[in-house]
């Protein structure tokens, strides 16, 4: 108990009305980092230049790159954008990418990298299925053509938190080019270049550092980003131009969302005052094990096991009742003051409640204790999910 | 002098210690406009898609939509991503593009088209000249391959406003189509799509509507956007598939800038408060008019004629003298709370002064009572630019 209310006194509840946001960025900020949106910074002036060199550092620091191999280009507009230019920009016309999909994300690298002409072979393992570096060995083996494998860091659309260390230790033995997309989970989730070998990868400013969305940044290796140079299918997203364009001036080549990085400036200052990615993780894992344990004691069942689920987001199924409807579920539950995110999966009914942003334990706990409140007011008695539901669930418990 | 204190009035001063910025976007919001940002709001909720919705409205309503022909397709990024999308998604890749350039933004255009592999033609007017109606006239008339005409309405980078009125006309004569990079003058400088011909036109949010910066707007014909299926080059730009998915879910398609979305918000509300493009325009002509009067005071010379001269942004040649240095004016005039700008022609030093923003008569007599403060602290005692300048402005004069 003591502990949940130091946690508590840590995250600050919303302005009175204001909804905590249970979905994966935008999320819930803390007061300080919006108040940091207070003053307009002119984009030429040299404090402003200072405030981008400062993220830079940071965000390289955060990622571990003692060794200075890697440089940080923050790039406007959303983390998809990032995707786009990192894939546009590092991998060569004439490359062939092996894109891990299990989700969402996974689907948009390879929709992005058709649009862009770039070669790509995808290996779909459906909604909520890790690949394994087992399978991306072998598929290299086989293919000598395969210059990048790319791969979503926690595929979001479901929580799923891939497994890139075997990912990456399989690309590295083929001697092939990492490309991760962290966009949920770097921050929190380790991501450090000393052990992930990867050419680049990608995040933004309004997830795990818990700044407001309006830009992201992709790490990569300084090689990777010199040979990009004349690469890219887009001015706006070309990589090459936007990194040499900083290093030269200092600024970003197009007006930056200036109110978003003052924002982040203070964002990564709290960050750093929870202990950096590691107190980070520390409380978004309890925030996650707080909920799960609160909602199965409901009758609640997430979908991944737990070796797989992510201290991002958790899917869990839909009850089986038939009383239940998730607009009234939606309904009910901002009504109490949360917005949770309906499910992305295919096959069964689902929804997501996010354990990122400035909250804790304690709030995960009146999440579960809403979710009771809403079952009962929709009249349903039982949330166990279907048995179509636990069939699904027993696939991923197989393969475990 | 009773004008001018109910202009000071209306635009609250920057908060203790922050300077005004007069440049042409980041610029200074008002206090409102940023207080709006001082909440997290989730992209996927209804609140949310009712304040896109809103946002879609009133941009159409600017710009004099009444039929029903256009629709406003807002997308993340800085105000240059807009311009990529529009050429990426409406100039089929079979166009030819006809760019009239007088300055960096309509040389980016170029640039941009070069990116897409888009066939296009350049009359480069230099720094400063306007390209004329009869000039494209000429041009169309003799080159049958042209299907697209791209225009900068207010040329930033020297704050010439180009004839969009005679060059829209010779375009439709011809039966091309127009494309208007309107970023900085749009809100205030008309733009009604009722008198101008156009295909379609970019703005974004930081500029006229005093919005901060983390978005642009594309408007343009319905019946473009749905011929543009299929035809950008990027997944991230693609107009047709952010307008088809805006209209479909209400949503963006990627994780918009909610706070930036809300400060706009706000910052229509002012807009419309102040009359507004029209009440607008009645206060940035009135900030153009009193700086460049109380400057040639100083003996500060503009580089354009009154008739070419934005109420966007001001250029002036800087001093002949030899003690006066760009730099040491920059800091002496942030000391003093003002941010100016550089200038960017490439034959004569110049500096640019921004009429943009929460900014109104008073402020910019304070304006010039500090460039003259500056003036003595550098030991310059005659602020008249060099022959050379006034050589260059008489090629502008002799056109005129
Ligand atoms: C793993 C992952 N990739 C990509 C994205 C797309 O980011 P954005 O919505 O900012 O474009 C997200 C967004 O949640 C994500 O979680
Ligand atoms: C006329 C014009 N076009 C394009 C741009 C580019 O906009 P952004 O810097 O937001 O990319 C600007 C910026 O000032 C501009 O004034």
């Amino acid at each position: 108990m003591e502990d949940a209310v130091v946690l508590a006194a840590r995250c600050a509840a919303p302005a009175a009305g204001e909804p905590y946001l249970l979905t994966p960025g935008p999320l819930t900020t803390a007061r300080s980092t919006k108040e940091a949106m207070l003053r307009d910074w002119g984009s030429w002036d040299a404090e402003f230049r200072e405030m981008t060199a400062q993220l830079r550092r940071a965000l390289l620091d955060i990622a571990g790159d003692v060794a200075g191999d890697y440089d940080c280009v923050p790039l406007q507009g959303s983390g998809s954008y990032c995707v786009e230019a990192m894939l546009g920009s590092l991998v060569p016309r004439d490359g062939h990418a092996l894109v891990l999909a299990n989700g969402a994300y996974g689907k948009r690298i390879a929709t992005t990298l058709r649009y862009l002409g770039r070669r790509h072979t995808v290996l779909d393992k459906g909604d909520y299925l890790p690949p394994r570096g087992s399978e991306v060995e072998r598929m290299l083996a086989v293919d000598h053509t395969i210059t990048h494998v790319v791969v979503v860091h926690c595929e979001t659309s479901s929580g799923i938190l891939n497994p890139i260390g075997e990912i990456a230790a399989a690309t590295a033995k083929h001697g092939r080019k990492l490309l991760i997309d962290s966009m949920s989970a770097f921050g929190a989730v380790p991501l450090d270049v000393r052990e992930i070998r990867c050419e680049a990868f990608v995040s933004s400013a309004n997830k795990c550092i818990e700044g407001v969305p309006g830009f992201g940044f992709v790490i990569a290796r300084r090689d990777a980003l010199r040979d990009a140079k004349g690469r890219s299918h887009s001015l706006s997203l070309d990589l090459h131009d936007q990194w040499d364009a900083m290093n030269r001036t200092g600024q970003w080549r197009f007006t930056p969302p200036t109110h978003a990085v003052a924002a982040f400036i203070e964002a990564l200052r709290l960050h750093a005052l929870e202990g950096g990615p590691r107190g980070r993780l520390a409380r978004y894992a309890r925030n996650r094990d707080v909920l799960v344990s609160e909602m199965q004691a409901l009758g609640f069942e997430p979908l991944l096991g737990e070796r797989w689920r992510s201290p991002v987001i958790v899917t869990f199924f839909a009850p089986a009742h038939p009383a239940f409807r998730f607009e009234r579920f939606y309904a009910l539950m901002k009504e109490q003051g949360f917005i949770i995110y309906p499910g992305k999966l295919t096959v069964v009914d689902s929804f997501r409640i996010g354990c990122i942003g400035q909250v804790d334990a304690s709030v995960m706990q009146r999440v579960a204790k809403a979710c009771a409140h809403a079952l009962g007011a929709m009249g349903v008695d039982c949330a166990a999910p279907s048995d179509a539901a636990l069939r699904e669930r027993g696939a991923l418990a197989a393969m475990a």
